[in-house]
């Protein structure tokens, strides 16, 4: 099969025939497939469930400091659970506070305290006329939905393949004081995969915003969440926290991180790292909304994993439950798909997500005709702020929570409802 | 020894005299108590250990509803812990959502979310030029703490033995469109004790609140918390949603509970009930904030209590433990301070604080003598908005933490203080 462009009206109508017979026979058969989030799947959670049995009615259960867990106290997080979310991310536990069950939650309050009670003593944004957004996009859509429910103007930035268009970023940023923050998942981005180059960190740590209180929300989601064992496949990304010290920039980025999809999703551990200016300031504001996180779940954590190799090796056992997942999809794609040459897709080495896209115009009528035929993704246009691609191109795959055998058939209805969705586009034009 | 009033000068000051004594002793011990927060003993946090037995690696992790705990989703919790939660607040499970590890956490994002976003569809407070409150006092003071943080001006409303005074609750908030809420503990208040009597319930369900968006913040912290088996000496309270809910104002109330005091702080299960319409809107919110909370843990406390009747076995064990602890403080100052006639205490059936009133002006001076000989106290002051006692004579005092036997010496240690600050007070006069 040559490339759709080569082909002729009369061939596009053949082809259109036979892809809408195969469709037709598609919604006949049962399926009922979800690839709509970066949902671990159950062989993935029986990983952790050695966490199940490190403690136990006559376990210890004091911290390192000698603190009982069971009880109130230690607002920032145990010691030792420090120590990992630390290593998670790469800094030093002075920088840490460890959280709830949450990265998500985190970020939230981050974004409402700055709203309520400004940033290290500027202006609260619920007081200030407007406040702006860099996204990013493709991107995650949780975390357009933050910005957007505090009524935040949010702005594209285009994804290059090292990163954000920084050109533009390092604009918009020293320009207009309005904009106070940017999204950024650095590594495996969601859903591109993009690792930032070193460059790109180097860019952002150097930023000279026109606001004070601009803040980097660098969402390290997938910080030890590769694929692969070979390190020469695993990225690497530069410390923003160094990064952004060396540039005279201390107090300019958060950075977040869970074991949401190391453990387990929803019971897992949650982190933040920044300046001990930032750590100083936001201690004040959870110490009037908490008396402290689960301290046992911290606890259970660091016993089960024993240490960052611990963890690590955990993520080798995850990366070989994902990779056929991965592998089934991509190669679904390359056999049936390329060809045609009417859709590009990305082929991360880590993370949880498959970006493609397709035909402009084409993405919406593509996830609906998945729909009818049983299979849940991702919302077309939820990668945008607001919901909202504006060339309505990108869907973002989502392969870990579904068998590959079951991805093998969730891959071939895409592909046929892409080609149908993008014929049914050529023979419009 | 006759009531301090009844003495001469030259009486005062001999007692002074041997009252100092006694302190100068005390000063020379080594002595390291605790008594400032509502922190359960070690020998209550045992209770809970079998808990840690009911899940292991091999446990079924599904709810009764098939759901795998393990997992992302159910936002407002697994229908068996909204049970849980529900049966503690006798409210029905539709009324509940089930949180994370802390019901002041709660209370805090509750009146974030009305800053930011507003209650109901009714303007943020964060738009308004001025939002006041009203604190029954002497009252919690995290809760304090909370609106204060957020620039809320606090009004003091008296509490009276059956609850608020609510004359001036309607006359105030039926005057005022700029008061939005009021902090109160129904059972058991902190940290007087008090039990709001049917008649005050019916009060506040029946306000006409000049503003629309008024809440009651009715933090039920100590629904099941009992002191004595008799069922005639727990305090049984009417229930504020019904009561709203005749009254034709079904959205004016939030109840709180957790399980911080049932099985571990830190680490329990935290719940709010209010109407549907409030949940409705409140899930909005939530659904944008997190994906979740910790399932596990939920599902954790319902296979260890089992059942509502599990949970009020084990909080009877509670009561056994925390009785000798309130007879060893109310037994000393029956014993050592009642005479002197210089001083008021409550004598709770439940909760966990005793509620100590000294002579004006004099609060201040005991806590701080008491620290002086390594007795640490609940700040004097902190039982109201601001810290600020405008009598200074209240003292709150928490003798869970502590054993018996050094809660002998803590009582020995506030009753010396106590008369010492008075009859210096006096004399001054």
């Amino acid at each position: 099969m040559a490339g759709y462009n080569t082909l002729s009206k009369e061939q596009l109508n053949e082809e259109l025939v036979k892809l809408k017979e195969e469709y037709a026979k598609i919604l006949e058969s049962d399926i009922s497939l979800d690839m709509s989030r970066g949902k671990p799947g159950e062989d993935q959670l029986n990983l952790s469930m050695g966490m199940m049995n490190v403690l136990d009615g006559n376990s210890d259960y004091k911290t390192t400091v000698g603190f009982d867990c069971r009880n109130y106290g230690l607002l920032d997080g145990i010691p030792e659970a420090k120590q990992m979310m630390a290593d998670i991310m790469e800094v030093s536990p002075e920088n840490v506070i460890v959280f709830g069950n949450a990265s998500l939650n985190i970020m939230y309050d981050t974004v409402s305290r700055s709203f309520t009670h400004g940033v290290l003593g500027e202006t609260p944004w619920c007081k200030l006329d407007k406040v702006k957004w860099l996204c990013p996009v493709p991107g995650y859509d949780r975390h357009f939905s933050i910005t957007e429910f505090f009524g935040v103007e949010m702005i594209n930035v285009p994804m290059n393949e090292d990163g954000p268009d920084m050109d533009m970023v390092e604009k918009l940023v020293s320009e207009d004081e309005a904009i106070k923050g940017i999204w950024c998942v650095p590594k495996y981005a969601n859903p591109t995969g993009v690792a930032y180059s070193d460059e790109v960190v180097r860019r952002f740590a150097a930023l000279k915003p026109a606001a004070k209180d601009f803040r980097i929300f660098w969402d390290n989601a997938y910080a030890i969440h590769h694929l692969y064992e070979d390190e020469s496949k695993q990225e690497k990304i530069l410390n923003i926290l160094e990064e952004c010290e060396k540039a005279g920039n201390p107090d300019m980025v958060y950075e977040f991180a869970s074991t949401s999809k190391v453990s387990f999703p929803g019971s897992g551990v949650a982190a933040m790292a920044t300046s001990k200016a930032n750590i100083a300031f936001i201690k004040k504001q959870m110490g009037i909304q908490t008396i402290g996180y689960d301290k046992i779940n911290q606890l259970r954590h660091v016993k089960f994993f024993k240490d960052f190799d611990g963890v690590k090796a955990h993520m080798m056992k995850h990366a070989a439950l994902l990779r056929p997942k991965f592998d089934a999809v991509l190669s679904m794609l390359d056999k049936e798909l390329k060809d045609a040459e009417i859709a590009a897709w990305t082929k991360p080495q880590g993370g949880y997500f498959i970006s493609l896209d397709v035909m402009e115009g084409c993405a919406k009528k593509v996830v609906s005709m998945c729909k009818d035929a049983g299979m849940i993704l991702t919302g077309a246009g939820a990668t945008y702020p607001y919901g909202k691609d504006p060339k309505d191109s990108n869907i973002r795959i989502a392969p870990s929570y579904a068998t590959p055998e079951d991805l093998v058939k969730a891959s071939k209805i895409l592909i046929v409802c892409t080609k149908i969705a993008t014929i049914e586009k050529m023979l419009e034009a």
